[in-house]
């Protein structure tokens, strides 16, 4: 499984792009190209014992900055290492791509080099969301600010199929994100869009509010990307608060200390369910060819593990699947 | 100072809202009319010793449930708790009203009973949200799912307004809920509102993300009533999520009992600041006269806040000055 990789994007990159790589080899079946500024990546290589075969170093002298305009930069920095990572995606000499940098330009490389799905309006971002039980996916989170009913219907059907495929949960349920539980509540594009969706053939569990997120009450959860950015952007805030405030309250008396040293493991424990590092980026659904978008900050652990979860990815046949329950969506409108 | 209570909505309605009553009286300055059904309210109010002056019971045969459509129940239950305390307060009888009923419903009677200030198109609930520092408030947190920049920069001048006379705050800060720091990020709604608060005499501090909020980097939070329910809702969830799963992870071993032991304090001192009963309910901003919605849950302790609450509002003068800034920038408006 040949997976390219941004040495360049993200704010860690490249050390902990190339670190990530590296630690990436202990699944055999991998190939990495890495891709970016030769000569610095050879460097960062240099630190690391592995498989020199596995980890080709592609060169690529430019580099899209966070404060690039997207569409610009994918059309005129040809040769920055997200567009030659697009452009060996899109000539089939990789199976996926991940990247670690500006999530707009991702998108419009995405659009641009590789192209969507037949029948998709738009792709989406798709995030995991830990909860209390588990992990929900969420959908969108930040690709589509701005979405009618149709996006809403497609980010469920695409989530769907990668949840069955990639998380092995079976028949998923998915939530609308609204501000009751009625069907009358909402904007009326929600109003619409909850018509839509029951009268989908997806697992529609109806509305959810924010205050049921955390609790995991549905395996996947729709909204546009503004509020799926503000729920993400969020519950990392809230979590960091709590923390913030825990620590401090504990600094404050010597029991308080004392107590410190016995919360650590529970401490611990919960803090890893919240982190991002685990779970590996968030794939762009709705492209023809597997991207992964990796966290802005990630580090070598986040990095190994969105290689890890491409190849997966690349494997379960997501992708076609998507397709063929678009087309069958477009024959059931049609046929209507 | 005559405040009156809604003594039928709420879910803890009517033993809570009869107990909060009765232990407000411990600020001598109030005298409270407590409408709904009086012969239970008189019952309830037999259980405690108070200056019996200062409740008076109003007869009302009628409750106005959650699940009654707002308009409808305003306009035809003309003999509801809740119409009767609308009623009340249009006539000059009370100087503020106070109620845990349904949220729809008592927008629809402080449009249609009391009306709104001139020049204001829509009316918004502004609740307070606790942050790390202290606390912000939001607005708006569910009144209207659809909204316009010309709402937008209303809200933001009535929680100003508000968070100087009533949380004696000078020249509070503005935060406009985005997805990102750029003045180029959002919707089209959000990226308009953005030129017009920045050109407005607010003190406007920017795009703030869901990230930020808890922190508490502005005093003002401005957003729609559907990301606003949703900031809200999201933020009560994720923290009860996290006390919960700390509580599981900690009732595993005996370390960590003897952890909790320890940690008690640390965690009292923290659930009080998400507490909302500290903070007194939510004033509806925009409308010629004080009514405060109180949380549906509210306990004694919730009503009793929002009575006292109730009574700074009304004493404040910020209708009065709502209604001269929003005249000014008419003024303003015209003048260009």
């Amino acid at each position: 499984m040949r997976i390219a990789v941004d040495g360049m994007g993200g704010d860690n990159a490249p050390h902990d792009i190339v670190k990530g790589c590296v630690e990436a080899l202990e699944d055999s079946e991998l190939e990495i190209y890495l891709i970016g500024k030769s000569e610095i990546l050879k460097k960062e290589l240099k630190k690391y014992t592995f498989d020199e075969n596995k980890i080709n170093v592609v060169n690529a002298d430019e580099v899209i900055e966070n404060t690039d305009k997207p569409v610009r930069a994918i059309k005129r920095k040809k040769n920055a290492s997200m567009v030659v990572g697009f452009d060996m995606l899109k000539d089939d000499q990789v199976d996926a791509f991940i990247s670690a940098g500006n999530t707009g330009a991702i998108l419009a490389g995405s659009l641009l080099k590789v192209g969507r799905i037949e029948g998709i309006d738009r792709p989406a971002i798709t995030t995991v969301y830990p909860t209390k039980k588990d992990v929900s996916l969420l959908v969108d989170a930040g690709a589509n600010s701005e979405c009618k009913p149709r996006n809403l219907l497609e980010f469920s059907i695409m989530a769907s199929v990668y949840s069955k495929y990639v998380l092995d949960k079976e028949n998923p349920s998915v939530g609308l994100v609204n501000i009751g539980e009625e069907s009358s509540k909402g904007t009326s594009m929600i109003k619409e869009t909850y018509e839509v969706l029951k009268n989908s053939h997806i697992n529609f569990y109806g509305n959810v509010e924010g205050r049921e997120l955390p609790e995991g009450v549905v395996d996947i959860i729709v909204c546009d990307g503004f509020v799926g950015n503000v729920i993400l952007k969020l519950t990392e805030g809230v979590a960091k608060t709590i923390t913030d405030i825990l620590k401090k309250e504990l600094s404050g008396s010597l029991l308080s200390k004392l107590g410190t040293l016995f919360m650590l493991p529970a401490l611990k424990s919960f803090k890893k369910k919240l982190d991002y590092t685990e779970y590996g980026g968030a794939p762009f659904l709705g492209v023809k060819k597997p991207v992964i978008k990796a966290h802005g900050s990630s580090n070598a652990k986040a990095i190994k593990n969105a290689v890890k979860k491409a190849k997966v990815f690349a494997q379960s046949g997501v992708i076609d699947t998507i397709g063929k329950e678009i087309e069958r969506i477009g024959v059931e409108r049609d046929g209507k």
